[in-house]
């Protein structure tokens, strides 16, 4: 392999330090001159009919500036899925979930604001409601969208093969469903934004906590009625997203319309209540699973029926079922496979993103029925993993191009660290082990484009600046970026820095952080602009040496000829080289990556959606107590093909904070509403996430496939370390105990109501 | 002339909105997470030796963080002239000057801050002082600095031809004495920074009002002991500057010490009595003037003795002195020219700089001096000038290289328009009119270099943005700048934004705004930016059309073939053609301007300092109260050569500001301190500034004499507008009741004594 000066090293992240020192400016610490303060008037009815909305109480409060409901505006239609557009910023016809925004005051502080939420009068008339998918569906139930028929909002199917002949061919057929609920980023940093509108110039400066700025803009210009060349978005340091802070969303929205209303700045933070209870979060998902194999364990047919609640509106449901559709199918090579997904509206808070997406509903249920499966064949699961494992070269049935793919030695790697021979079938009483695997893409051309750009400017005294439009929540983007760079100018990290602050008014265009796209997209950006300063300063070098720049290299801060090493000059006097030469300054590299992928065909999810996928298996090891209920995760190995280590370090950390997500995914976390479709957590003392003190043991393994197109081979892996965890939990858990539970999450009293039924089952 | 389609329109400045609707983020808005407020502790005596500093009370005060003296940190010396470094960051062996820094105080808050600054116990052995420049001049006066004997910090002597020789040669023979006070910026905004200093990465982030920043990165880093490159310098936007926000000034080295000491951020803002009495301000100027002519008002020999007051240190003196070399001999041709420059310490306040600098001081002697040798030889002063005026082509005693000179048409025009002819010698008793004439360089190679930098990005949704590192401080050259781009690109101004935030972490180098640069080296590079984004799009549009690029045009949103306009694409096609064919997206301009100048030779002041020179001149009418002795200027006329007038809006406020400026020099402005040495006016009711009562009718010319370097032909006229009202008025008052007032300002006090005097001298 390629020896590296700064790739593969160990770095601490760039903005580490300003981080734990405090001294990184967040979204909720900007104040501008003049500015009033938002709050969103929201329903308190999960499904009803606005009668009237009476203001004037409200708009007569001391200190209050002004109050907007959908009549000030033009409400526009939006969404997530175009032509899939079915809500409006404000219900005004309807609500259709508790939450709903309703109207928005600005007042000269927040506690006026709240004051003049109470003011305001809504006559609202009630309507039957529903919660939950299948009851959704089923005939007589309440509408939720007088359009969608049985409250089916969106379909998608996809078929490979015939899958009913399969079945007919197979040996044995295994059915399961599964079931996951909505859970919530609960991000440190709750949603906020600040904006800020010229009234003369026509101008809308928006100060957003988003992950997504220049892609996002067309649908924020089209709400809120004002060009998007009319506006300026502004991101300031964000206290973590775990992907539930893509889209510029309802708080950059009433802060618009606020500040387009009254002319000033106008801020909104969330409340942490409003975070919890009105969040668009992971969506509620059932998964029929029906597998059919051969009896040496060979895979002839494999069936995903997918019932997605959505919520009220479809928001990002559409996009989840798509993306599931590639990663059902991911793993194995299968001859017949097909897709069912169907998204259904309720009368729940709509869905968004979170790290990972519905993708770790999806493995969790698929599986852990691949490991009954394979225990019902009397196979070891790993075997029966490796025995269908795609490979390198394969295309899925979605039509996934692996052009690398270190499956089957993340399999092979976990099963020797995490001791799977040595251990399975072999752990004392109540201890167990399992093993899952999962699959994920690198980005994907999600608004027509994939695109990144990087530009790296070198200044009269020799500083390297690199601009960049990324979003690092501190999943460590602007670290990985800063590397590429300083490898390909021979540089070292600290030589080099980039911009905090995230402004459309001088950052060059940029798709931001979502589908774990950063490291493919944002570093072959990188690599580009780093090559692009390197060719220009070796043209000047060249010339000055009497050689011909194919000959040279930048190295330890020297620009030199390979052959003849002590041949060379430093940077510092290449970059002034070139600036006496009289070219122009500063010297600018430009970078520019829009990967050659495929648009998704919207109809069956089919497409080489992504340049690079990732892989990973985890094995945990789990032991139960029986009398509580309560898991206890002990250790959990993992072993991810992230094509090239960039950085050990952020990998390790990656890594560690996936297998958290995916602990809470598995034992703990859930939103749950009562009867009247109210959230019932509200707090962090409510909803459980997983501390450290539930965290296990973490060893994780790095299987290097050097991706031909990643940035000197890597790949993303942000999303694929999180995915198998909960599987792979379950599976322990069944091994310890010999209990399933199909709806997570696994919580004590569902383990001990398990080991009863089991209990009976073997009285009976 | 060319036609244009932006250049020459009366434009409204591009921030002026944001500005009078109070959304601009001024310095003092800044606040940082967990920041500190510091306040600075000053001598209370002239001239002292420090015994003892005692901290320790105050650091024990609650809420104090940190305190820092001259025992913290290395004490550098630092000057603005290189060689010349005669001060410390804190006064540690002696103090020099009330007001001059001992120590500063962080706190929680700045009531605390200030409350610890009483608890500072320093023991001073008081000295005797010294604070005018003659009586510091002579043998057994206070030393000021052991090492400059007399009190004489630096010389500057410039001799061309023999003048002893020309004023034996001469008919006539005239000598005076002026004399001018220090005066003070009194800017709106008192100056603020605000300095976080990061302990474990070693850098410094220091947000700060100062209009130079790039240039003067190595000496603030020397004197706080950080590599530049270690420097991150963030410029909001600033509430005027007029010449005196320069570099970054001691609030930003005390508030840089105590982060650098206490690691977190901490702010300083000046009280406006601190801005009056310890801001760096215009130096007291005494200027002896002789002067040598023929009958016929041939000039044959001009000296001057320039003895300035540099106060305690020498600052930015030498650097008045020097220009001044080259602004004595500016305006007339004359073979045997003199200038012997003395800076002089006292115990007063260092100067620095203030718009026109000492200019204006040496520019009212000047003219009143040449009123009164005029009248002494029966001749029209206009006539006199007329005959002596330097022209185009000229190259003036210090070596000014005048490749356009519009002072001809300027004396000509004002005289016209003002009606010199007309009302000379014909008003009413007690009205008269003056005539006064100026010249100035339009920038200067300062720290070695006179560069600017302007980048124009234009993104995939065809917007354009530019990025420029100039300081706006009302004079306008944002709106130069964008106008400079949207002439080159065919766009309007409507179509381009401009950085707001001057950051080094983005912004290219730039050397500020200060010696009325702006407009020739900021839009040179403006230009050339423009041009560069004009060639790219060409090569796309010219393939496209099938004819080369310098067939092509841009203009009205369109780019087309010259002689066929109906053949071309518009702008935003022309930028889709150009993504679409695979060049480098964002579409880079770089302009890159460093005019082909001279430094200055140290030792005479002579060099072609300037790519380009304006001039102007005045007329000013006047009526003198002899009851009270107030003088009220009824209406000024000026005419200033500037080259090309790119924007008359902009021009006009600039020249109406200028005068009123020229106006308090005149009559009313005036540091001025007890016996003691302490400045007397501390608050905006006792520093005399002009107001709009006093302000004169104004008439402003344009005379446009197309320069060869300067954009469209348009050089600076920030400085030169403001250089002649002061003797214009003198004059004027001459004119009218036959008295001359020889030192500055013409308070009633003084119109009064003087025409007692006369009186007097008539009665005897």
């Amino acid at each position: 392999m390629k020896e590296y000066s700064v790739i593969g090293k160990p770095i601490p992240q760039v903005d580490s330090i300003v981080k734990v020192t405090g001294r990184l400016k967040y979204i909720t610490d900007i104040v501008l001159p003049g500015m009033f303060h938002g709050k969103i008037l929201r329903s308190p009815y999960a499904h009803a009919r606005i009668i009237k909305i009476d203001t004037s109480k409200a708009e007569r409060l001391p200190g209050v500036i002004t109050v907007v409901t959908s009549r000030d505006f033009p409400m526009v239609k939006s969404g997530r899925a175009l032509g899939l557009e079915d809500e409006y910023p404000f219900g005004f016809d309807k609500v259709r979930h508790c939450g709903e925004e309703v109207a928005a005051v600005a007042a000269i502080d927040e506690a006026t604001a709240e004051e003049a939420l109470d003011l305001i009068k809504v006559e609202y008339e009630e309507f039957p409601a529903v919660f939950e998918i299948e009851e959704a569906m089923k005939p007589g139930a309440p509408l939720v969208h007088d359009h969608a028929k049985n409250n089916i909002g969106y379909e998608i199917h996809h078929s490979v093969g015939d899958v009913d002949q399969g079945f007919k061919k197979a040996d044995y057929i295994r059915e399961d469903r599964f079931e996951t609920p909505m859970a919530t980023a609960a991000a440190p940093g709750p949603r906020c934004a600040v904006a800020d509108y010229d009234p003369v110039n026509g101008t809308l400066t928006l100060y957003t906590d988003a992950n997504i700025i220049y892609s996002a803009l067309p649908v924020f210009a089209r709400i809120i009625g004002i060009s998007e060349k009319k506006l300026r978005v502004i991101k300031p340091a964000v206290a973590c997203a775990f992907g539930a802070k893509g889209r510029m969303n309802e708080v950059g929205i009433y802060a618009a319309f606020l500040s387009l209303k009254c002319g000033r700045p106008v801020r909104i933070e969330r409340t942490r209540e409003e975070e919890f209870a009105n969040i668009r979060s992971v969506e509620p998902l059932i998964a029929y699973f029906k597998t059919g194999v051969k009896k040496d364990g060979t895979l002839v047919a494999m069936h995903c029926r997918h019932l997605s609640n959505s919520g009220a509106y479809l928001d990002f449901s559409p996009w989840d079922a798509r993306q599931n559709v590639g990663v059902f199918d991911m793993l194995f090579r299968c001859p017949n496979v097909k897709f069912d997904g169907y998204v259904v509206y309720t009368n729940t808070i709509p869905s968004a993103a979170l790290r990972g997406l519905t993708n770790r509903a999806l493995n969790f249920g698929q599986n852990s029925h691949l490991d009954m499966l394979a225990r019902d064949l009397g196979m070891d699961v790993v075997d029966f993993y490796l025995k269908n494992a795609h490979q390198k070269g394969d295309v899925t049935a979605s039509k996934y191009k692996l052009d690398s793919c270190g499956l089957i030695e993340c399999i092979q790697e976990v099963a020797k660290t995490g001791a799977w021979e040595e251990k399975r079938g072999k752990l004392p009483a109540r201890r167990g082990i399992g093993f899952a695997a999962a699959g994920h893409t690198c980005g994907f051309r999600a608004y027509g484009s994939d695109l990144s750009t990087v530009l790296v400017e070198v200044d009269d005294l020799g500083c390297v600046k690199v601009i960049s439009g990324r979003s690092d929540f501190g999943q460590g983007p602007s670290t990985m970026i800063v590397m590429c760079v300083a490898e390909e100018l021979g540089l070292s990290v600290e030589d080099i820095t980039i911009n905090e602050l995230i402004d459309t008014q001088f950052v060059p265009w940029e798709c931001g952080n979502y589908g774990s796209r950063g490291t493919v997209q944002q570093g072959n950006a990188a690599i580009a602009a780093g090559q692009d300063v390197k060719r220009q300063l070796f043209e000047v070098v060249a010339e000055k040496l009497g050689t011909t720049p194919d000959q040279l290299e930048a190295k330890d801060k020297r620009i030199f000829i390979k052959d003849s090493p002590d041949k060379g000059v430093s940077f510092l006097w290449a970059v002034k080289d070139y600036r006496d030469s009289g070219r122009p300054m500063p010297l600018i590299g430009r970078g520019y990556y829009e990967p050659p992928t495929e648009d998704m065909d919207t109809k069956t999810g089919e497409g080489n959606v992504s340049i690079a996928y990732g892989f990973g298996a985890q094995v945990a090891e789990v032991e139960v107590d029986t009398e509580t209920g309560k898991v206890a995760v002990l250790r959990v190995t993992s072993a991810n093909d992230c094509g090239k280590a960039l950085n050990p370090l952020i990998l390790n950390s990656e890594s560690e904070g996936g297998i958290s997500m995916g602990l809470g995914t598995a034992l703990f976390e859930e939103i749950s509403y009562d009867e009247k479709g109210r959230v019932l957590e509200t707090s962090f003392s409510d909803y459980r996430l997983p501390s450290v003190w539930q965290q296990p043991e973490v060893k994780t393994i790095w299987v290097e496939t050097v991706d031909p197109h990643g940035p000197y081979g890597a790949k993303g892996i942000t999303e694929v370390v999180s995915l198998p965890t909960a599987a792979a939990i379950a599976n322990a858990i069944y091994d310890a105990i010999g209990v399933r539970i199909r709806k997570l999450p696994m919580l004590p009293w569902k383990i001990l109501d398990a080991l009863r039924e089991e209990k009976s089952k073997i009285k009976a």
